[in-house]
């Protein structure tokens, strides 16, 4: 297609997602759930030709010499479909977001004033290998009442169109309309650009991918955007800190998974208990096989840590690398958060309740944590049921997000004839 | 200056504002409202500075021949000085939004997990004539938490300057940074450009003004913009309206002020009630010098009214107009609303319980009543204080913005040591 023929589409499907988005954003809990649950059964009775679909992707992504962690992403297996229908499942379980009355209230004049939380509308998604993300965006759309269109990546597209058969088939069965849910099925990269540029028809889009596919599309979008960049995490042992608190927690949140954005990438400690934590720390970290860059100061209890430089402090290194400085206090600690952080997720180690108090309160980021492993940041840990993505932005959705992050509220006045004097 | 100083000017106003962002964000309550009464105190204080500063700018306007209604918007009176003092002592009075933690539960895992209310940062505000939203804007920044940068028009500049005076003294005062309220001092227009791209240093924008402003600094920022677009109002008649009350409701809702936002444009009717709404309305409407554009069902009850062409349904007349249009029923008259309507305020005049639910349900914008105003859409009314403006975004505010508006949800943790299995 040309770029003209593929805007000319994609405003058809547009057009055709506003129009569905009316009907969903109306339809009853149990009507939703209902599809969820078909499109969780479909996926099931289904799953030779999810793994016959996969297996092409799969064929086509070694003939052109997609890496094994991309090959690993977009492989389907048994499991990992049982895995998307308990997703479902499960979303299918949680309260519905929408139609949710909060705070209505009296005023003086007589009226009732309160916030109903309503879908955004068309929700946009743009994402790479991984094709159990249509399934569980999909789903979380259906679930706040928003329409989606979803385009995920070209080295996925079989996959992806025989896990949208089952969605429609959930769809159909509800009596839902067929373009609540698209896939997006040309190949073409202009259809991205299509997407995040109509505003007219869709209301947020949400990138999940790579670094390079989400400042394109926030460069270039004209649609609000839901977007995750940098995971530079930290956590400060305080020097009120219980060591064996301050072990677990920097432990588990530099080794439990490196790849991950909520991965603890900067350890600070405070100058006084640095002689106490940093050499058990340290000792625990070789044997993980944990690469440590430390300041000056860090170096006299940890020498052979490699020189940490002004690099270090600002770097997500997704990878058993572990960049640690040595602080004089909560202050510096804070300070070194706000400056050289991502405002992602930063967690104190510390018994001393004023400084916990001070850390939650002074410490800009989208998670702040006491006494606890930065891992936990996550839609599943903090209750919300699948999660769409984690956000970085400040406005609307901070941190995880999942089927509410996809509301907004309105107002809602209620009165008997009332008129403004 | 040029552009590129311009820019370097810019860009030290918002590293200033982002400091003093931090000073703000963590000040309490006590210190805050403090500076809030001291500036009220100031501006009364200092009303003749402020009225000289006035008459400057109000000589420089009638010379170059600015209108009557902005000359009116510009002035400054002893009333005015009062009613802005008043303001920032309402604000003071406010429940302080900061630092609440809402929803703190305890999870499987043993962690506790809530949400706490936080300033978005730096919040740069650019508005036309006005000068009291210099001090109303300031006040709902920095009791929200919030570090301001203000960009007034040119011409109440030096309305403008004396404002800041007083708010420089009341910061002063109470012990905060200066730099927690910039009023931008330079008239260059590439002030605004600069302001708007730099996400570095500007959390939010809000823009205040007519249509053209709020479409460039759309279109051109970088940075997030809580925006105010039109107010094309309905009032839906339904067949099962209390007459009365829909005589009372649409008559305020377009005759009370013209020129506001939350004005009702246009007025749909059901069929079966229109013989006997219509021509008790067209009288009222006419004793009040409205002029009406009808629909031909409407024409029948109404024949002196104007025939309405399409382009009457989209149009926010800001004017002793109002369009009318007899619709088939409550599925017609939505429909009409979320193809025509701007999204703002909608009312429904009903006795019918199902319709009334209905009508809050599917009408997608940012307050839906029912039997009450579209008058009522305002922060004061609705029990927020100050309103920073009305937004019609989807994602983060919508409706009236008040303090909270100002404000965005980080996630907190609290544990005793834990860590992700």
């Amino acid at each position: 297609m040309t770029d003209k023929s593929i805007d000319d589409y994609m405003i058809g499907v547009g057009q055709r997602a506003r129009a569905a988005s009316r009907l969903v954003g109306r339809a009853e809990t149990r009507v939703k759930d209902a599809a969820l649950l078909a499109m969780a059964a479909a996926l099931e009775v289904e799953q030779e030709r999810l793994l016959a679909a996969n297996g092409q992707d799969m064929e086509a992504g070694r003939a052109s010499g997609l890496d094994a962690a991309l090959l690993d992403r977009l492989e389907i297996t048994p499991q990992r479909v049982k895995a998307m229908a308990q997703g479902l499942r499960e979303i299918a379980a949680q309260p519905d977001p929408v139609g949710e009355i909060s705070d209505l209230k009296y005023r003086p004049s007589g009226i009732q004033v309160g916030r109903m939380r309503v879908p955004l509308g068309v929700i946009g998604i743009i994402y790479e290998s991984r094709p159990n993300v249509t399934a569980d965006a999909a789903a979380l759309c259906l679930k706040s009442g928003n329409a989606a269109i979803l385009r995920g990546g070209s080295e996925a597209f079989h996959s992806n169109q025989a896990i949208n058969a089952c969605i429609q088939q959930g769809l159909a069965s509800a009596g839902l309309p067929a373009d609540a849910i698209q896939v997006i099925d040309t190949p073409d990269r202009a259809a991205v650009g299509a997407l995040i540029r109509m505003a007219e028809y869709v209301d947020v889009i949400v990138p999940r991918g790579g670094k390079g596919l989400i400042e394109r599309v926030s460069r270039e979008a004209r649609v609000p955007v839901i977007k995750h960049l940098d995971g530079v995490c930290h956590v400060y042992i305080d020097d009120r800190a219980d060591l064996n608190k301050a072990f677990a927690v920097a432990y588990n949140a530099k080794t439990h998974r490196y790849g991950t954005c909520n991965t603890m990438e900067t350890l600070l400690v405070a100058a006084d208990i640095a002689g106490q934590a940093l050499p058990e720390l340290g000792r625990r970290y070789r044997e993980a096989g944990v690469e440590l860059r430390g300041c000056a100061r860090t170096r006299d209890w940890l020498p052979e840590a490699r020189v940490a430089i002004e690099e270090d402090w600002g770097t997500e290194y997704l990878a058993p690398i572990l960049a640690i400085r040595v602080v004089d206090d909560l202050d510096q600690a804070i300070d070194h958060i706000n400056r050289y952080g991502s405002a992602h997720t930063d967690a104190i180690v510390t018994e001393d309740l004023s400084r916990a108090r001070r850390f939650l309160r002074e410490v800009d980021s989208s998670s702040v944590m006491v006494n606890a492993s930065t891992r936990f940041a996550d839609g599943g840990e903090y209750g919300l049921g699948a999660e769409i993505g984690i956000s970085t932005n400040k406005l609307h959705a901070r941190g995880p997000v999942g089927a509410e992050g996809l509301t907004t509220l309105k107002f809602v006045v209620l009165g008997d004839g009332h008129i403004r004097q």
